[in-house]
């Protein structure tokens, strides 16, 4: 067998790589993309390659840093190589590519490789455009949730909880913040792990840590809900669905989200911390990632009969999409109107969507009777347990249990949006309000963000303040202003939309 | 705007890429897979993101191989930095996507970026599965084949020349050997470029290198046009579909061959070199790339009707594509037979179809009445003036033209595998003589190869020989034996498939 001498590279690539010289791969009949067998006494791996003339010269190998703690060398050291077939899970993803449906050991096979390192990014993206197109069949869904839990770490609570997720799309959704103790507070345990926002202006984690820290160990989440009921933490660092991170990855620039991967990586999520019963919100409307009622009456069954196949009982919210949740978007906006409803001076909006999706939980765990869930968390909401509750979760996550919503900073840059004509606000565009807020600065600066004075339906005077802009420097205001005159997030009926050029 | 310092890493990663320390990621909001604008000076680039806490320091940006001829710049100079967004090609590509099909100005845009290495692999990627699942209409096949050619170099050969092409995926196809001299005699100009072997044991420019070398540059093919008639080079160096070559790497690992990709790959080729009238082999069978007629007409009358809006006049043979063409298979055996044809003792089923294919060109120019041109072809061939063109072709490319069939070396370490049982020659698989080639050392090794003493229908008895590999080495000779023995090439009716275990 060729023998090669390492030489370390110290970048991470993402994958199992290795450098051979040009010539070597020539000799070897291989080429960028292919994959060989690295042997060093009792050590193999199978590595992708790439090529180079100049990095290693001829005989020797380019070790990336990735390789290194499954495949430990010093420079210099010798490592024999030969060409090695692609892993079997390729043959799966064809398989799917081809139309076929998968079965658990392909299904899993994949997974594993994916976490692994051994497949690589584009055949990543075949298996998630395979999905894209082709799509998945329940069976298959099932056993994707399943090999994405089984292949993390699952976390054991030692008792019955409960869950609540978003499919999200809709800006200012910071309902969590009000769900989470109105449900703690009423006996439920409900340790919520949140995302931070990858494309929106904030996730709700990026919403939590303005008022306490959200990144905990294992052991500390399992303290807060066997003292305080429940938590509203950062998920990221628990690696519960490795294999999903690393989807998403591929995801992201592809612009897909397959139904079926999506549904696997919410639910094994939960599947993973032990979930009985979970609250599903599907926002629906234009601009949502849910744009009908039809598709989210199929979505929600389907997570219906996904979580019956995998112990979780699920009910759906379909809830309304079509303008942002409540009156603000950002981190510290959300927070402030978050705790400001938890004070009872909250919009009705956001009190009927929170007690409404709480009160689904109360009534499937046996808190509440039929119908009477609503009630129930508008009373726990009303008489300001929740709000105390709030206050042990922010206390016991090392936040400051006494904030007002007042004392929370909020960006000092700001621009007041004006009503460019009287009349009825008859559409806000979602997007427009993301991509506002994001270029004022919101996740990243926690005080940007947008405010709206009006929402649909309302009527506004010319010259009315219908949006204020918040940011934390002149610069990304001036670049929200601009975001905002282009891309209109405001149509009041009657308003002229555009008038042609050429008179 | 952040100002960085360039360390430059000597590595080509075949993307436009950068690295960043994971701390100014974070400053700028930037993620793996996003892109940044850099400037320096007058000069400014668009690259992808690589992460790393190591190669580079904070402050830092390395600066890969790849970017220094467009963004050149030195160890320590200083470089702007700021988060840029996709290239608009990346939204044609989600219209793609998304089911759409696109205009002209698009398809332009995606290949020109793909060109310059705007779009990353995993953005290829999605554009040719999305080619692959929604499909490409006949407009956009056009265009997309336009794009191709204009992004490319093009060779004026200063008059009317002619080509033949096949789809390929049928082993020992040596039929362009034949044709080339008979269409040269004929008084036609075919300048022939091919391709090598990628997952066959031999590529037509592989084929060709054993007789004489395939390596040309722009002036020395023209004089060969003009001298010759004609030639059979390797088209891999003259760069005339850059962009093709960049598609192929990315279909390559997803293992996806999308027809409107296909055609406007072999297409572009072809009007880049001005080609006017094509004739085009489609071999039809199971294991070649077009498995039934059905589909091989379809592909045929598409590639007509491309022909006429590119100007190029195509005729479509469907050929037998069930078994190999001829009884050999790897370079030196397949140029051994093609020359053996030539000097008219060839087998028959190979004499048909390189004449026939041969006759439609003829015919196609005038030089043939209607239904003549096999015939003429034939008299070309068997009155011996094709193989003395070919000397001519093999003298001017600077082989030796007075070669022997017999004095062409093949591999010394060799094997015969016998009929299992009495019969007739039920199948002969495709894959699996190809398989066998490949592992016997084709095409590296050039007189590697197969030799099939038995074609289907012939009779044969138990312990015929009826396969013969040739190796260059005991090692591979062994591979190969272990994968006849596990693939099974040869069906004969009546013997005994497979035991089943368990008596």
């Amino acid at each position: 067998m060729p023998t090669f001498k390492a030489r370390l590279i110290d970048i991470t690539t993402g994958e199992k790589t290795v450098i051979l010289h040009e010539d070597d791969a020539k000799d070897m009949v291989v080429r960028v993309n292919e994959r060989v067998k690295l042997k060093k006494e009792i050590n193999k791996i199978v590595a992708l390659i790439d090529i180079s003339n100049t990095v290693v010269c001829k005989g020797e190998v380019g070790i990336y840093e990735d390789l290194l703690s499954e495949f430990p060398v010093k420079d210099g050291d010798l490592v024999e190589i030969q060409p090695a077939s692609t892993p079997t899970s390729v043959e799966y993803i064809r398989k799917k590519m081809a139309g076929a449906p998968l079965v658990k050991g392909e299904i899993y096979s994949i997974v594993k490789d994916t976490i692994s390192h051994s497949l690589s990014q584009l055949e990543i993206a075949a298996f998630l455009m395979a999905q894209h197109y082709v799509g998945m069949n329940m069976d298959e869904t099932e056993q994707l949730t399943r090999a994405i839990v089984e292949t993390g770490r699952t976390i054991d609570f030692g008792e019955t909880v409960v869950d609540k997720h978003s499919i999200g799309g809709v800006p200012g959704n910071k309902v969590t913040l009000i769900i989470v103790p109105i449900v703690a507070q009423a006996g439920l345990k409900i340790p919520k792990t949140s995302s931070r926002a990858i494309t929106s202006p904030s996730g709700t984690a990026d919403t939590m840590e303005v008022l306490a820290p959200v990144n905990f160990t294992v052991d500390e989440l399992k303290k807060m809900v066997v003292d305080v009921g429940g938590y509203i933490a950062w998920g990221g660092s628990l690696n519960l669905a490795p294999a999903d991170d690393l989807f998403i990855k591929v995801e992201h620039p592809l612009s897909i989200d397959p139904k079926s991967q999506m549904m696997a990586s919410i639910m094994a999520k939960k599947m993973a911390v032990g979930t009985s019963a979970m609250v599903l919100d599907i926002p629906t409307g234009k601009g949502a990632k849910v744009e009908d009622f039809e598709s989210a009456r199929r979505l929600g069954n389907d997570f219906i009969e996904l979580g019956n196949r995998l112990g979780i009982k699920v009910r759906c919210g379909i809830t309304y999409g079509n303008q942002p949740v409540g009156h603000t978007v950002g981190p510290a906006l959300e927070a402030k109107e978050a705790l400001e409803t938890l004070l009872g001076k909250g919009p009705n909006s956001l009190i009927e969507k929170s007690t409404s999706l709480a009160g689904m939980l109360l009534e499937m765990n046996g808190i509440a009777g039929k119908n009477n869930g609503q009630a129930l968390a508008k009373d726990i909401l009303r008489s300001g347990k929740a709000y105390r509750k709030m206050q042990e979760i922010i206390e016991h996550q090392g936040g400051n249990p006494d904030i007002k919503p007042d004392e929370i900073p909020l960006g000092e840059k700001r621009f007041i949006i004006p009503a460019p004509a009287d009349g009825y606000v008859s559409s806000i565009s979602n997007s427009a309000i993301n991509a506002i807020a994001r270029a004022a600065g919101a996740p990243t600066n926690k005080g940007a963000g947008v405010k709206l004075y009006a929402k649909m339906g309302y009527a506004v005077k010319k010259d009315d303040p219908v949006l204020e802009i918040y940011a934390e420097n002149e610069q990304k205001l001036k670049c929200a202003q601009i975001i905002a005159s282009r891309k209109q997030p405001f149509l009041i009926e009657g308003m002229l939309l555009e008038e042609l050029p050429g008179f």
